[in-house]
């Protein structure tokens, strides 16, 4: 990795690891479980990344995906590539449930503050991560 | 294609045409340039499908971007799939600009009611998918 992550997305979020050409964030706000996922590219829309970069990105999602729905027991997944407010390329794989804080409406700007994760539980997923995810390296614990 | 389309993307778009199995809807709101990829299948997250059904239709939506940025002379693209209030698979490719009337907030639930689309305008969008586009089968005009 040779680019900085952006400093917005490093405020919101905790750091779960990397994959060789993937960072892997979590969202501090525990109301919906929200990953992010920033590809090392200059690229700053999804569709313009080459095929070769795209699919990599894409099942590194997929692999996110399903960590979230068995970890927090729900099907639902939104994914999105927005960049309006942090320009840099970063995919949102967010969890979603009609139980959730801000069903049905999309979370951002809109999910309620909440608690946060306890150091022991970012400490749990990054180990789930480690454990799930192939190549991928756990951030070190506490950040 | 053979499943209907959700009725309530039908009344919120116009129906610009198919690829042999992907619906292109526009969006009526015509405040930022909105358009919708309908794969035909069972699945409903974007993560699920299989390689051989995810590629084409990123492809259709790269091309789909790509029309957008030229006809509407801007560079952002929005692209989500979420599913919370219409459950059938759909993508959105959105064009944003910091002059749209919700940025840099995502449309969804945020975007200012616009006057539309007039017929000719519809008319026209259709006919330039239709030049830009590989497999692509414009819809018949007026809907």
């Amino acid at each position: 990795m040779c680019r900085p992550l952006p400093p917005q997305l490093l405020a919101d979020c905790h750091l779960l690891g990397r994959w060789p050409e993937t960072t892997l964030l979590l969202h501090r706000n525990s109301g919906v479980p929200w990953m992010i996922l920033v590809p090392d590219t200059d690229m700053a829309d999804l569709l313009d990344l080459p095929q070769a970069r795209l699919l990599p990105l894409l099942s590194q999602a997929a692999d996110v995906a399903a960590l979230i729905r068995r970890r927090w027991s729900l099907t639902k997944i939104n994914v999105a590539a927005l960049g309006n407010v942090v320009p840099q390329l970063h995919l949102h794989v967010i969890g979603r449930s009609p139980e959730d804080p801000c069903w049905p409406r999309p979370v951002w700007g809109q999910l309620p503050d909440s608690a946060g994760y306890s150091t022991g539980e970012v400490a749990a997923i990054r180990r789930a991560a480690a454990e799930s995810f192939a190549e991928f390296a756990a951030a070190s614990s506490p950040e």
